[in-house]
């Protein structure tokens, strides 16, 4: 299991790959289905959210898979329900406010999510990552009612009133804490966080919203850990500490240099721009060389983009990345010379 | 002088302290004027420029001016002229295409810019600082259209055609340079460079596309120069080796710890979040404290924000700001003991 040897470390092989968001839009099979369904079904009905996931091992056979689930499910198992609007994003329909934290409660169950990965691992011959929101990303969410460009509404509360702020990440840790639980009770083989939105706080706030809260989601967990977020390479030291298994980089940073900040038990995900795959294939396929030549040798690199794949990336594009990728075993098995 | 002092790291008193877009919407006398006038006026008629420079210097005292103008006349003088709309940013009437590249050429007049800093230096006892957005970060905003989420466009004409992309920055890069020897003719004490959008380029590219461009700049430039950029605490290492006097940081790093990664020759300016000035002037004066308190005795560190000022911070807030810096030289002086 290359993913996993990668994630504790210990890859002697070429880099496994997969990609944040392969089973997404830019799959013309996950297009077909969702024209029958909404996103909202998608992701609700388990043997749905079951197909899904297993489409882009199907067919560009990924080292791993990622459970096709929303991490607006959280906010939603408290009582604020999601819609996700095509060209928008997830709109929620009340933000939260500091006056309804003491009233938060988990009322929904997110047995669906269960149901989809015991249905995923009776047919995959890969790991299974499980996944949730971090604590501060899924509170700018709520707070901002969707996608926001600069997070004003969620500083504002956090600046203005960090006691009610904290009630609200705490409630939303053991919320997670549980689902991530129910994840790996029903067979997950490692999680990713998605702090997706760290890149708007500053470090000084991160040390006080962000981080203690990763760091109590890592040790509650019994799976192995990945943390994500945009941004972290500038302080991936301090994340380290935290104790994930591995930490995913954006494309902001060389990760070869990020692999000299951190300890050599923490793998390093990453990097290549999204953007990188509109490219030719000649571009793409220099721009992976460029990564892997980097990390070449590190048992601890799993390939991914730096973000997630974006949904007009053309198939063809996927296809060359992760050739790129396992060709790049092969070469160094039948001529390491060459890559001295 | 304490900003040009700090800038060339030889200053022994409190930081020098000025914020990015400080002569800007968040002012009510600048809210009074541009009643009267369009954004296009108000940047193009020197006495009216020159009156909005000042505007933050007479309230605050802060201890550098910077002339009110826009990044985009770069374009506009290559005969691309932008419209400033009100909520949206702005908008350029057509969007460049590489079919346009080789037809680029100056058409109009710059000088305006420097009739305004002339006035300006005549009633100025604080220095006066140009500026010019950076090659690449101008592209974008000429390939986009205006302002954008993840610069696609843009990268998909870098990917695509990275030869007509570095035709354009060149055609830039030497618009610039003469931009910005306009306005050291003019009087102009130091410059900065924006690479504001260099968040979206992966340090592969940046290395390609921003770099060598950012340090002919430097070069070609004959007063101190200082560079912005969000997301630059990831690589501030090789921007400091690309000849910068000063680099400005966002809020995403622990600027004492940016302070040890680049030579003590090079200014360190920054990197308060924008935000912050939301919060109540105790949370202000305490998270402006964690900063001074983090640089002190630095003699190259200039006090400011990660970003530009947001239009509706209130004006206390920025009182609250200023008055904490130049505070702290204060209990420097009257009892040093306090601060160790």
């Amino acid at each position: 299991m290359t993913f996993l040897n990668a994630l504790h470390c210990r890859n002697k092989g070429r880099p496994p790959v997969w990609i944040m968001r392969q089973a997404g839009r830019y799959l013309p099979e996950y297009r077909e289905l969702r024209s029958n369904y909404s996103f909202h079904e998608m992701t609700h009905r388990p043997e749905l959210a079951a197909e899904v996931t297993l489409m882009p091992i199907q067919r560009y056979e990924f080292d791993a898979a990622i459970i096709f689930s929303d991490i607006l499910v959280i906010p939603e198992a408290l009582g604020f329900p999601f819609e996700f609007v095509d060209g928008v994003g997830p709109i929620l329909g009340e933000p939260v406010t500091p006056q309804d934290v003491p009233h938060l409660k988990e009322q929904n169950s997110l047995q669906f999510v269960a149901e989809a990965i015991k249905l995923v691992k009776s047919k995959l011959s890969v790991p299974l990552l499980g996944f949730c929101g971090a604590p501060f990303t899924i509170a700018s969410y709520m707070i901002e009612g969707g996608s926001s460009r600069d997070l004003k509404k969620t500083k504002q509360w956090l600046f203005q009133d960090p006691k009610s702020f904290h009630e609200l990440l705490e409630i939303l840790t053991e919320s997670i804490i549980r689902h991530l639980k129910l994840q790996v009770e029903a067979g997950v083989d490692a999680v990713q966080l998605f702090e997706s939105w760290a890149i708007h706080l500053g470090l000084s706030q991160l040390r006080e919203f962000s981080f203690p809260y990763l760091q109590r989601i890592f040790r509650e967990v019994d799976v192995p850990t990945l943390v994500f977020g945009r941004g972290t390479a500038a302080y991936v030291d301090e994340l380290a500490e935290l104790g994930p298994n591995g930490i995913s980089v954006d494309w902001s940073c060389d990760i070869s240099q990020i692999r000299k900040k951190i300890p050599q038990n923490v793998a390093l995900q990453g990097n290549l721009d999204p953007h990188i795959l509109y490219a030719s294939p000649d571009t793409i396929r220099q721009e992976c060389r460029k990564i892997l030549a980097s990390m070449e040798n590190d048992p601890g690199f799993i390939f991914n983009l730096g973000h997630g794949i974006l949904p007009d990336i053309p198939t063809e594009s996927v296809k060359t990345l992760v050739e790129t990728i396992k060709e790049f075993s092969c070469v160094k098995s039948s001529s390491p010379s060459l890559n001295n």
